[in-house]
């Protein structure tokens, strides 16, 4: 069974909002076995409307809409999916009950246009909406075995008129389950892994295994369709076991989101702390690791030295060091990660320091030149990075792909125990 | 002259990542007097994508596409749209040499694969890339007065490329010149900007108004359109003054970016050091500050303390006032200012401590209650905020609000310099 996702909305058409509802249900449908060939969005208008939903018709078995399910004169949804099915509208009284009684909680009058989201396409299945006023529903035409399922467009409405009736609605409709894995990679381009994996990417089609690059990492997602989600989870296996083989070196994890979720679930696992001691990135390597839920319990603190007095005051890295080295070295780099694990008392210690750029680079040191560096018990290590006039060479580029060299440091370390 | 949106790739399918390209397109075309009716998702797959491009060339003057411009078998945009037109693909020199050198900076091997991205139709006007590998284009068909501009897919690619390059290109189209001013609001939402300026943003036609909402922030473009940039510059001034009028307590900045970049400049001009004492955004702020360059002259250090031990270790916060107010408190916020301006020197402190969840709140200290402090020799105060999302990434938007929050405090102190 194959969907199509269709927005109606002219706030998506101006670019007002970012559509967050097509990403969200792309990934439901993805996990509900069901795949999805395109997403559209159209304005509010009567024509546009009734062309793309009989496109996405002629084209998919299923079609799911987000928006134009409201009170007002241009909410037109529900009425043109009617006039394709040829189905008369009536009122539905228990969703207009149920709206009723949420303007009664709300307390605010309820206006006789409010009534139109309770009038429904003969034969709809209704789905309540507990946190907004329009209801959502789905029409099945059996005969063409075609069905639409509208939502209403905000998405706090829509995601959770989703999780509780639509999925149970969409899961009792199939009889295959899809289960995906991610292979994170650190440490390769993309371009580089399709060359060795081109001819598995290209020929499998059971379980697929597509690439996808993201700011400076790649992952690999493995998917398999099976009758259970057992059986397809089974099936993916020797797929990930066989990638292991070729790019066990660059696998930092599976399915563990990402550099800085890898690193605090490792910390966790063996009760380390880490403290963070960045010049360059200022901040950037704290902030991911702290987006994290649960980082405080392996997070100890961090500390942003630009100058070189605050390293020496702060980090007690030696004036000596600074004085032969320069701040952007990997002496210096390691004695920031020392600094940092006595100040904390946390076991790992982890430093960046370079030259972000625009200004401030020189021949010997350019833009670009970075140190991380690690320190704890078991290893101590630093890494030069020249990130300069990578991808353009500009600022946010070289902090980021510093911030992920440090993370990758950081959980390298954290293996060893 | 109007125009659709064609995004191209399997992960926005898949819904792995948000298709913010689109929403950035659409908004920036309304900017160029360029209307958009639909946006189309579609998936590498050549018999689809071609289908998607032939629709869109049917329903609209202009197409414009993101993503499938890469170096893998897939990604096949280039070469349907080329196929579609009648022209043959050849090798262009230029795009060649370009990514050669990137390669060559990178110090990482340019796989034989990577040169498809060279190829070009005949006849392409070509955009550099400058943060990737994959060039633009756009081709044009004089004859049936149709035009197709194609983009690579990560956001931070396609942006850099539309502004430098292809806005400008799509400006060249039209015989008036578009000038635009963005007035930056703080501490006022987006519905009661819109209720105050309904009217003006309604009935105006030249200069326009457009408000844009963004992560807890509204920006209002101001947009006029001449025959010469002075002349168009000149009518946005007496709407600028107007809107200072309704809206000026608001106002931080006039062109300034964002917040960060607007602090580091009014530091810079009156010569003023900040240093930062964060807790739950630990980093974030920094990292905003530093984000900007040139923060080097004005940022002095930062810490980032989770725990009470560090608060007191590191920023001298007493025992005694986390023990009787708690380490989320205006108290501590006040004494982790002071404390972080003592040790770095700076002129201005600044601190976050909150519960930016989804665990530790309480009844009487919730998820989402954070203080930001400011101690300066000119201004000490704390402010208690109290954010909360009720769907998805609360976390993140905790920490995203409370940021801004600080970053605006900051600013208001500066300006009493």
């Amino acid at each position: 069974m194959n969907a199509e996702i269709l927005c109606v909305g002219t706030e998506i058409l101006l670019g007002d909002i970012v559509n967050t509802n097509a990403a969200y249900l792309s990934r439901e449908l993805a996990q509900c076995g069901i795949g999805c060939y395109y997403q559209t969005v159209v304005g509010d208008n009567p024509e546009r409307l009734k062309s793309a939903l009989g496109l996405a018709l002629s084209r998919a078995d299923m079609v799911i809409t987000t928006g134009g399910l409201g009170p007002t004169y241009d909410d037109l949804t529900k009425e043109t999916v009617a006039a394709h099915f040829g189905r008369k509208m009536e009122l539905h009284e228990a969703s207009l009950a149920h709206m009723t009684e949420i303007f009664r909680q709300i307390g605010r009058p309820m206006t006789k246009n409010n009534e139109k989201q309770a009038m429904m396409p003969e034969g709809a299945h209704v789905f309540f909406n507990d946190r907004g006023t329009a209801p959502g529903l789905a029409m099945e035409d059996p005969e063409k075995n075609k069905i639409v399922i509208m939502m209403p467009g905000p998405p706090r409405e829509m995601t959770a008129m989703f999780e509780a009736q639509v999925r149970p609605y969409l899961l009792s409709l199939s009889d295959t389950t899809l289960v995906s894995h991610s292979i994170h990679l650190f440490g390769i381009g993309e371009s580089s892994v399709e060359d060795l994996l081109r001819e598995q990417m290209e020929s499998r089609r059971n379980p697929t295994i597509a690439p996808y690059a993201k700011e400076g990492e790649v992952m690999l997602r493995v998917t398999a369709s099976a009758a259970t989600r057992e059986e397809a989870d089974a099936m993916t296996r020797p797929v990930i076991e066989e990638i292991r083989g070729l790019l066990g070196e660059y696998i930092y994890g599976i399915d563990v989101g990402t550099l800085q979720n890898a690193l605090v679930l490792a910390l966790g696992e063996k009760r380390l702390h880490v403290a963070t001691a960045e010049s360059c990135t200022a901040g950037l390597i704290s902030k991911r690791i702290t987006e994290i839920a649960g980082a405080s319990g392996v997070f100890s603190c961090g500390v942003c030295t630009y100058s070189n007095e605050m390293k020496t005051t702060l980090l007690g890295v030696p004036e000596a060091t600074l004085a032969a080295h320069g701040a952007v070295s990997e002496q210096t780099a390691l004695a920031m990660a020392r600094g940092v694990r006595k100040l904390s008392g946390a076991e790992i210690g982890l430093s960046v320091t370079g030259i972000a750029g625009p200004d401030g680079g020189t021949k010997e040191k350019p833009v670009g030149l970075v140190y991380v560096g690690v320190s704890c018990d078991r290893l101590e290590k630093v890494a030069e990075l020249r990130l300069s006039r990578s991808y353009g060479g500009e600022r946010e580029f070289i902090r980021y792909a510093a911030s992920s060299n440090a993370l990758h440091l950081a959980l390298q370390a954290a293996k060893l125990y």
